[in-house]
């Protein structure tokens, strides 16, 4: 027995009048907190795991008692489904979560797999430690984004776990939730509860601590985790309001004050540095139509034999198009969709998020479009909008953008991990280029619905782009997702570069 | 060979050079057309179907070439996954409806599966026709709701479908598309297009029209089938901006219109019967402490065994709780989930539609709840507030409501056809008790939040709801999906009345 545990086996107890006393007042709170908690931007996640036979599902089930089901999902993970299977890890929990002002209730969670995987050798304790620093990555990356997590592990003594197996198997209503695989995992206590320990200590941390609860008495059990549910949802709210009165003293103090006083925008402004990646780019390149033609039956070809060979050997790609406005992303984008067949591949046109996607952290919307093994999925436009316009124009704050590019570089990473390819383009064309085009534009009449007042007034941002394009590139080129900077100012050379360029990665992923 | 695929042999051609001089302006009109079309509330569905080696591909890799990927998705349909196996056929294709505005093609479609079994002879001619009514069905459902649906057949003759099968295994490219498979279906050609024919003859519908097109001559193909999507397009706008200019009219007449007059709002108010099926409850039944906590320990025993029976056995559970304000939903709703174990159950409370989900025929929203099999979804609140709260207040017109009736029970017995039970649950307490409980309400702290002003305004409006409740149930009340009338005046009543319903409805689909 190990000494985190031992602390859980000190024969803690309520007796069941303290509980019935305390119950209603408890209830009423927590309904309260709820309630209030609709209000905020936080979503709350409340993971409920431990060993068998402690009573998760009681707990599981007296929490939805307590709280209103109105606010509140519940997810009681089992076998992967296909769909889940053949998608990164993640996935699931990602299309699972709950949100902004609900509750979701996760049944066992991300830690139920790697625990098992270690016990029972499927996994050595290295790569054991690597899927928790997965874990401790994901959680970090929606605590950050505002949400709650709450992690209940249940604790009972090795010898207290065979009595309930034992009075399960005799009990006509709780025979049914005894299996073989009960007890063998009953043989296999110490080592559970050790990998256990260690999943906890390295994941206790501040946004999303564990909480070990004495399960032996049940209404101790029950009263405990409601209490630290009431705790944490009073505190975050307690927080909510100190912001709220915060925010509304500054405005107020705001409009009370001298005139003169002139205040700056929050938005920090990317200053352009002398030379810039973007710099690097030729963008003399060119193609003359025979050899683009040439170049484009053969690319197309060979796109197409790859893409069907990825799609036999279950192997993803995705593809990212980003670029200046009007620098031909959609007919790099097309050249791509006329050589595959148009079961393989999905494009994703990025536009306002709906209201469902504002509801979630901002990559969610992103994980939901991931292909299944074997597809592929073009994002125009993407993720980086977080540190492009959203960092411009103001709608990330600071600390939000400047996160984003460690949050982005674990996206690809676990999708590099999950056997896919990545490809990410930026499409450059010189300022004078895009003048020309949209001067195009305007005088083509099926051209002219491309043309908006946004892209004139991004054009007016073009050095703060500029900025923010150069650290974009330069905080998330890596081997598993490098930046292609496409020549653009020659629509026929951009478009082979991009051909050539997923070719060469599929090749990649399919030689491994 | 039949005479309706007689007349696509004609040996109907376009030459290369009419093919390429028509292109440009046809891709201009449709792109000028999907852009109007993202305006309005039209979701456009293209099928495209027929048999093998005709080039289904191809035309839709043109379609997505034409038009603009932002307003796009295609959908190939391959083999079902398990988490759309285990729920009815429909599923898996209204997960993937377009939203309005927006375009969806589908390669292959809801006709493959149903062709396929009868060549095969997997089902037989009444089977087969039996699931071409419930196409029709969906169809007609989906194009009352304003969608636009297109659908081609590209024929072939049969000597051209193996001229082209051999060629293709000649070609280094195109190999990988013959399988032996199709050779097999190349050897049942004849039966092929026997089912096709019969299924267009089924389904040709005026709002879900067919178009044969001979595809022997590619550009032919590619071309018609592209002015049909472009004419019917134009079609759909031209429309859409009759309707919209005439609403223009009328308000202006309505602002120029003499003073004296009184515009009678359109909604139809429901006048209630003399008699309506809740004056049949007898609202006097009730149940004392003891015999309650009695009959609660029973049913909820029962019910806990059948549900993980019913998980076992794959059978779902479909229930919904309508009712009046405060009569009890959500207490009967805890007591039912307070028996199951909460893997197996989710409670789906019904707020108002997401943007995702307003975009979208409103059965979609509850579609995509639907359990998989050997689970149960309790409804808190449902599809029937279409012709409840939704008739009453107006926000659904009265052609919509009254097709309403028609298309719940449509939508039910798919769900009874694909195992499940389903109980709806209408929570009927007397309008004095309702003002007891109000007031109630708003004395009890944790209860506050309950009430709303919303409450008192449907209170107002009891009598229009009676009559409403009364037209619902005489009208979707079927044998797979019976409404049962709970006397909830005493609470223990009603929760019993309600347990031991879902019990006696698991138990006999459990029997089945």
């Amino acid at each position: 027995m190990t000494v985190m545990f031992e602390a859980a086996e000190l024969g803690r107890k309520i007796d069941k009048k303290t509980y019935k006393a305390q119950l209603p007042e408890l209830r009423a709170q927590l309904l309260q907190a709820q309630f209030a908690l609709s209000k905020t931007n936080t979503p709350v996640i409340l993971m409920i795991s431990g060993v068998d036979a402690a009573g998760r599902g009681d707990v599981v089930n007296a929490l939805n008692e307590w709280l209103d089901p109105r606010g509140l999902q519940t997810f009681a993970i089992e076998s992967l489904t296909d769909e889940e299977r053949e998608r990164p890890y993640f996935w699931r929990y990602w299309r699972r979560l709950p949100q902004r002002g609900r509750i979701g209730i996760f049944f066992g969670g991300w830690y139920v797999d790697p625990i098992k995987q270690v016990v029972n050798e499927e996994i050595n304790e290295a790569n054991f430690e690597k899927q928790l620093s997965n874990v401790r990555r994901f959680e970090n990356m929606i605590v950050e984004d505002d949400a709650l997590i709450l992690k209940f592990w249940l604790h009972l003594p090795k010898e207290e776990q065979r009595n309930r197996l034992k009075s399960h198997e005799k009990d006509k209503n709780a025979k049914r939730l005894v299996s073989k695989q009960d007890w063998k995992n009953h043989k296999l206590y110490d080592k559970y509860t050790q990998a256990a320990e260690l999943a906890i200590r390295h994941t206790d941390t501040g946004g999303a601590p564990w909480t070990l609860v004495e399960s032996t008495d049940s209404y101790y059990r029950d009263l405990t985790i409601g209490q630290t549910v009431l705790h944490a949802l009073q505190k975050r709210l307690a927080e909510h309001d100190a912001k709220e009165a915060a925010k509304a003293a500054k405005k107020e103090a705001a409009a009370n004050a001298p005139v003169i006083e002139v205040v700056e925008p929050k938005i920090i402004k990317p200053k352009t540095p002398q030379i810039t990646v973007l710099d690097r780019v030729d963008l003399d390149q060119k193609l003359s139509s025979k050899e683009y033609r040439r170049a484009l039956e053969k690319y197309q070809g060979k796109l197409n034999r790859l893409a069907w060979a990825a799609h036999h050997k279950k192997r993803s790609l995705v593809a990212v198009f980003e670029g200046w406005d009007a620098a031909g992303k959609g007919g790099e984008i097309r050249r791509m969709t006329q050589a595959m067949d148009s079961r393989l591949y999905q494009v994703i046109s990025v536009a306002a998020p709906t209201d469902e996607e504002r509801a979630q952290h901002y990559l969610w919307r992103f994980w939901r479009h991931i292909p299944r093994a074997g597809n592929v999925t073009m994002y125009d436009r993407s993720w980086y909008g977080r540190v492009l316009v959203e960092r411009i124009e103001g709608f990330a704050q600071e600390e939000e953008w400047k996160r984003a590019f460690l949050e982005i570089n674990d996206f690809e990473e676990q999708l590099a991990n999950d056997g896919a390819a990545i490809v990410k383009f930026w499409v450059h064309i010189s300022k004078e280029e895009q003048l020309r085009r949209f001067k195009e534009r305007e005088k083509v009449a099926y051209k002219q619905h491309k043309l908006t007042e946004e892209d004139w007034r991004n054009r007016e941002r073009w050095d703060e782009y500029t900025a923010a394009i150069n650290d974009m590139v330069a905080r998330t080129s890596t081997d598993y997702a490098p930046w292609t900077l496409v020549a653009g100012n020659d629509k026929r050379f951009g478009r082979i570069q991009a051909l050539k360029t997923v070719c060469n990665s599929l090749e990649k992923v399919l030689d491994k």
